[in-house]
């Protein structure tokens, strides 16, 4: 029995997120476990790091599985590909350890929000960017987002509170910057520097964990602190306010990707 | 009544095509006459200067139509705006004289095919570029293309032949270049140097008309020289062979962009 790790990418447009559900939605989790199935003939249960929302997209999220197939790991990549639909990219499959728990095992994820900030709209970018046209005070937007680094309740930033669980998450990194929509929609590496154009604004997200719609929010929130509806002092307000209702709107889920899960090193190592 | 001149962009993933027709397919002429009908309650007969096939898409397509409507000139582009899916873009409403018409006065036009020449597969961008995985000789490309300009029988690059009426038409210029995607994209200006990735090739072909798919057999045909399956002066034989079977594959209509319409200004000057 081999524990397998998979990095992937997805454009969430046609997706009703990852999860599988009951009923004809059509979902990541269930593409890639049918494409398992007819590769393999295994019935298997995959494992994920985030589960993305409808039309949430994805540029690194993991996913782990177990099998008993003979296939080599290396044979994976291609055979699988061949099973999957052109909204699906498999990047990289390794094997992990036993231990290794795509769920469990993270020390954080970072998410990326796009906004498309020009006075223009932008035809073949639409799907995965959220048009804002006033120009955004991206400055004040980082000020305000610094605000929200540390370990806090941040209920302020949560749908569907009161829940069963905490609301208490450590956020490390919070990033807000222009940059041209390319590098953004290709690069893995955060928060890279792009000369040229700069008409979409990023706001990134490092956490150990994330509420429910929580980058969303935030997101919605740092962009009226963009507007000058908001400063930041009233984020720091909002946060220890501790009521959904003092917090911008929920921006739409097509700006959202999954960038990255960092993982322990040593659980993703055999 | 008014002559006016829309110049358009469109995302022609979700349309069959650009001309209407009977029946319940969606096309961007009947999305737009019907967005003039209910801004102004007239029925009017859209004219424009490239019919795009299914799923091929327009940075600058020029259309016009001729309106009894009161609407200031000044206010079409907001108010139509209003009425248009998100998929059609309304860049420029202008007035222009009785004798101008979109289809019959262009001095030329010029398209842009795009292909995807990198390793990995573009997520985002596949609906709007074809993938060739193999790297591409882009100068052996441009030489096989300057064979192709000048005024030829290019029969050979037509699909549907024998039709009624000629096949001669004169291109004036061919330019193969790599470029990064987004300006592609993005600008209306024809061969914008980029620098950065260059993952992308163009293929841009301006004449003063086009057969049917002439742009993508063209560039099917450069793709086979770009790959070495074919030299430069196969090129010059396969439109001196008049035989549509010599010239390469069909490219699919998704990487192909009307980019341009030129007229001559005093048809566009009031």
């Amino acid at each position: 029995m081999k524990n397998l790790r998979l990095l992937l990418a997805y454009d969430g447009t046609d997706f009703a997120g990852w999860q599988a559900q009951s009923g004809r939605y059509r979902t990541v989790q269930g593409v890639l476990e049918e494409a398992i199935e007819k590769l393999t003939g295994e019935e298997t249960r995959l494992l994920c790091a985030g589960r993305t929302d409808a039309g949430v997209h994805a540029l690194g999220q993991v996913a782990s599985f177990q099998t008993r197939s003979s296939i080599p790991v290396d044979r994976w990549h291609l055979a699988l590909r061949e099973h999957l639909p052109e909204d699906v990219i498999i990047r990289e499959v390794s094997e992990v350890p036993r231990r290794f728990h795509a769920t469990y095992s993270p020390l954080s994820k970072r998410y990326r929000y796009l906004i498309n900030n020009s006075y223009v709209e932008d035809l073949f970018l639409r799907r995965y960017s959220w048009r804002v046209r006033p120009h955004l005070d991206v400055e004040a937007m980082q000020d305000a987002a610094e605000r929200l680094i540390g370990t806090y309740d941040f209920r302020s930033f949560e749908s569907n509170w009161p829940n069963n669980n905490t609301s208490v998450r450590t956020i490390f990194d919070i990033r807000v910057y222009r940059s041209s929509h390319v590098r953004m929609l290709q690069s893995f590496s955060c928060h890279e520097e792009c000369s040229g154009n700069d008409d979409f604004v990023a706001v990134e997200v490092e956490a150990d964990g994330f509420l429910y719609n929580m980058v969303r929010i935030i997101t919605g929130t740092l962009v009226d602190v963009g507007k000058g509806l908001k400063t930041p002092d009233d984020v720091e307000s909002i946060r220890l306010g501790m009521d959904r209702r003092l917090a911008g709107d929920t921006s739409p889920a097509h700006g959202l990707f999954l960038v990255k899960v960092y993982y322990p090193e040593e659980e993703e190592q055999l």
